[in-house]
């Protein structure tokens, strides 16, 4: 089982920025734990601040692995072009945020890229991963 | 540990309504089936179509309880009164939907509750309640 | 033949409220001569203030008779949530208002639950039932 | 007792035009029934495409007549000219439309013609005609 | 001096239709004495509830006369059109409207004309047109 | 002389909740004292989360009582029902408000309640009631 | 006969201002040959760029005059205060521009106080305050 | 005990302007039968029509004085500045009006300046000023 | 085959209006050119002024035709009318403009019938004309 | 003769995505196609995910080359950046998609591009391509 | 070289109002500062409350001097009026804000007149004047 | 000291772009000049049009730099990733811009990254680089 965890932009800086909303874990950290925890499955990690270069890695596992686990940071908010990745391909794709996106700015509260995923998971911090690949693993 | 989980307007009709949406597993099957496979925990449930009999069980478990699961259906788009409800308790209220609000008519994209919620989860089914569950449980 | 009328908030007041708008007719008076004109049908009627119990009251007929007649009254404007109990049924329903709405304020212009009705009649003063009513019976 | 029905834009099609909505009975047919049906009233029957002409029906009939029946079709959600010629005249106007407006795109669920109208009657095919007739016959 | 004064829909009806907004003199008199008063301009006058009509005759004078008086009626506010047509001819182009029609409806406050004409004239009665008269004679 | 003070959704917690926006003494002991100062009036006091309820106890006591004092909480913003209420009983009605709500988020600076009601007071704490009172009962 | 002529903010700069909009003739010497052409008439003029400064005027003037003529400048299109001058006072207030406000940007393109006027005059250069002129004398 | 009350643009007509909205009783009289009734305090008034000078008595009076009592008439709607104004200064302001603002135009329904204030009192006619006048002096 | 160009209000003026925007060729030449250049294609045209008539046009083509390319002018961005005649029809519709409409007036960008068209070709002058029966012809 | 094709994002999937919206022929094989039946011109073609490399792509050829045909995809709706650069560079710029944008999401109805390039062609399938080498190479 | 500093409503107050918001030194000591700083330039200052004395300063010093810096407070937002005075006088003016206005309440994210400014400069405390001093004496 | 200058989209293109708006000079010798005249800072420049990469360029130098200088260009009105970078880094930025960016496009009006920018500065040609190093510099 493929699982592919693609982070927007300034996901990159988590736990150097705004300790406050995104906790002081680095997600490598958090990424190793949870390869750790569930070694059963292949997990990817991909990280970019390029819209284009996420476009790309939804395209190159969009056919064969067996899920996407995104979280598109502030594109989410403006990509229709990334939306538009993920109703392109054909695997699953569930939409994660760290915190709470309707608790903060009115412009975070509208995704444009949900209703083409399957869900979305958002608000338990890290732990919304790891809610998101239960979610793709028991399916 | 104490877990309320409450169904909104017409989630009693679960199974028989629009299982093209919503699925064909009416919700008391599936309840008993999330206590059996998690009998460390208390769970409770709750459904009604009236919106202030909603605020009333979120009073009630409010200030005492572990955590609320809570699926407002139709109200979690026009409701300031459950919002000020959750507001008003203590305990960690996690909102649920069991389709993917986002993919459905705009008028399903904006939550009144979430700004006031720990955490979103909707899109998987009736999963969407476990997710939920594993997220306030593990806490 | 079964036909349900349901009234929603203040239309209990008929006859008393705004007779300018309303006319003085209460609706009980009307109810049992509506009966008495068609002895073939049978006629059933149900006011209640209550959001949800105008739902309950649609999950309860909305399977098995042969027609709602529904005046929302002010959540006609408002309430997803009865809309959704509309889809969620099987029987038609038709949206009717005493008054014509649209000659009213803006905020009276726009239905929720019309999109989710077979149809409307509006501003014919009590009549609009009986109008309802032939429509309802003759299909 | 003479009463006027004014089909609007594209209601010359009705038949041809998508069956689906609309139905497949051209209006010839209906009319000519609706006149056997209804022998002690003088129906009369006017269609065009051009707003202007609608509006010159509407003036010509407008001062004698018992009623008039109108569809106005598309010009139904933007002629405010039509909207105006309805109150210029002194015969009651109620407005039809054959399919469910509110269940079709947002641009038909607003009516310009409405609040200069007695009523509204819409979603019930040509019997909304009937309806209408029922409305007015019987006043 | 050949100046062509048009108006649009419903002002055929002037002196019938309420007359406590447009006055109980119809345009024919009115039209007759301003004639009287300068005999010295060869004043035209022209009604149509026909948009493109007021089009075609906008197209035939708008080359060659002295000016235009325009009373679009309803079509004031909808008509790209005849501002097309407007801007498209050559002879000034004055907005004249009998009411004060900022105090009315919000839908009669704005012009899609106006911003092609000359000016705009508003709210004295039969009056406007006279005004307009002068203020294209003098120039 | 007969006030009847109304409070909607949530107001049962006075005290238990935010304290910050709404102070830390319970209605009920504020309600005694009000009624000690003021034992020349016959003060009532009905509570409920239920809109449809403060719509059934409008009722009740709109057509006999002297004045009716009506916190209508977060119904206040989206209830056309309780304003069609307040419209259609006699006596008069004054919306108060504990907090500020101008000083709060957007969605609380709009009352639906309030063009029927009498007068407004917002911001004063529990004081509100009473000044509510002073302007009843002095009219 | 008494008529006040009230000039808004920056139009004390006519002349100066902007010549290819607003000419380049300044006001005192229209308002010189104004006089001298209607020596039958007592004309008045005032300007001020103080908003407070122009209510002061119309309530001065406002219950003995016979008319007033007023560009308000800017203020056409933001005072409410103004607009709520022109109410409270007896004499009929003609709202009129040097220029086209509707060919300009669209923020000029909503009046305010028109709603409150008897009528409105725009687009004719110095020439408007004359047209305003002959529909207040002739009234 | 030092009180200011604050009344900006056309309320010097009070007792001129509108009887039907706002009374046929000028403020000095009211003024004075209030200076009367509440001798311990010490009661100023102040009015104009320009929303610079309320600005500045805001200033003079707004680091001393106990309390002020504001209707900012037309302002209300549309002035930052005066907003500003209340920020600025240390003394409790209160909002009121002497119709219900809310059963007007649209336009009076949003207030620039409540959010600054404490309270708002809206609807009492005069006695709106004394109800304020309580609210500050039992604080 | 045969083909229907249709030409909406306004266009009858080609090549006198705006010829900055519209270019200094009247249709006529144009048409005759292109029947020449395309011996092969039944070419016909039509140009009113009156929606109606377009709507007449298209009905009667509609059927059995091969191709209309319509220009519908300013019509385009009102006319439901319009947009529901060429749903009505089988034939396929291309919209063209002669200027590129989104470098104009924001009410040009958006095109009311687009949505029933095959496609839209804009900007290139007349010879959008001709693209478009390019693309009618190969198909 | 130097022509540039340039494609936006998702464009790299076309015949793998979405064959309903966009058909099942890769852009490879039409480009070669198209290569081969216009030999005389000098085509170019680029394709990326990245906004800003397609900017880059403009700028290279934009000041040389004799016409770029841009399918910006999803970015054609939201990006301002993309508009500067066209404005920015001499050679005219032809939109073009290969569905009709206009019949599909509402937030696809609006070019932020369209404004600064020569003209659109839009809903020929990948035919549009060719009509817009047309249009540029007959310039 | 003649410079013009002015200041609009509640900046009097500085060094007195919100301290946080707009530190805690007053405007004479920062001006005496700046004129010392700068001896080679005539600097001249004027504050004032009253929006139409802030069009009489541009008007006086708008023909004669070399540059003027306006911080226009509140009316930056809502001034047509003073925007209006900038475009109609011929030295440059520049705006200013101390605190960075795009940081607080949406209301202050919009300047009226900026578009009638050679620049803005904003955020920078006091030194944004000094800024502005250097963008106008070095031109 | 460390001073970083970053450019956005298109801004490779000053001296070729747009002259009348931009100016005729390029950014590497003003750079040079820049560098010139303030040896005391090292001064260091990076121009791309892709998104991302300015992202990651203020993340390279956010945490330890005195100061960025951004000119986003059109991803200013547009992009909430670079808004969050600036928030998530340490260092003071200062949004400018060489075009007054509110006299142009209103779309350009809106900035989305100014709220987390110490300040903002507009208008000025290439010297608002400049105005932006003395703000930073004497801090």
């Amino acid at each position: 089982m493929n699982i592919q965890i693609i982070n927007g932009p300034n996901l990159n800086l988590l736990g150097k920025r705004e300790p406050g909303i995104y906790g002081s874990e680095g997600f490598d950290t958090y990424f190793s734990n949870l390869k750790a925890k569930y070694p059963e499955i292949n997990l990817h990690y991909f990280q970019s601040n390029v819209e284009g270069e996420l476009i790309n890695k939804i395209h190159e596992v969009g056919f064969d692995f067996d899920g996407i686990i995104l979280n598109a940071g502030a594109y989410t908010h403006t990509s229709i072009a990334i939306a538009d990745a993920i109703a392109a391909v054909k695997v699953p794709v569930i939409e994660v945020h760290i915190s709470n996106v309707h608790a903060r700015e009115s412009f975070r509260h509208h995704s444009m890229i949900a209703r083409n995923c399957k869900g979305v998971i958002a608000g338990f911090g890290l732990k919304s991963y790891e809610l998101a690949l239960n979610a793709l693993s028991e399916k």
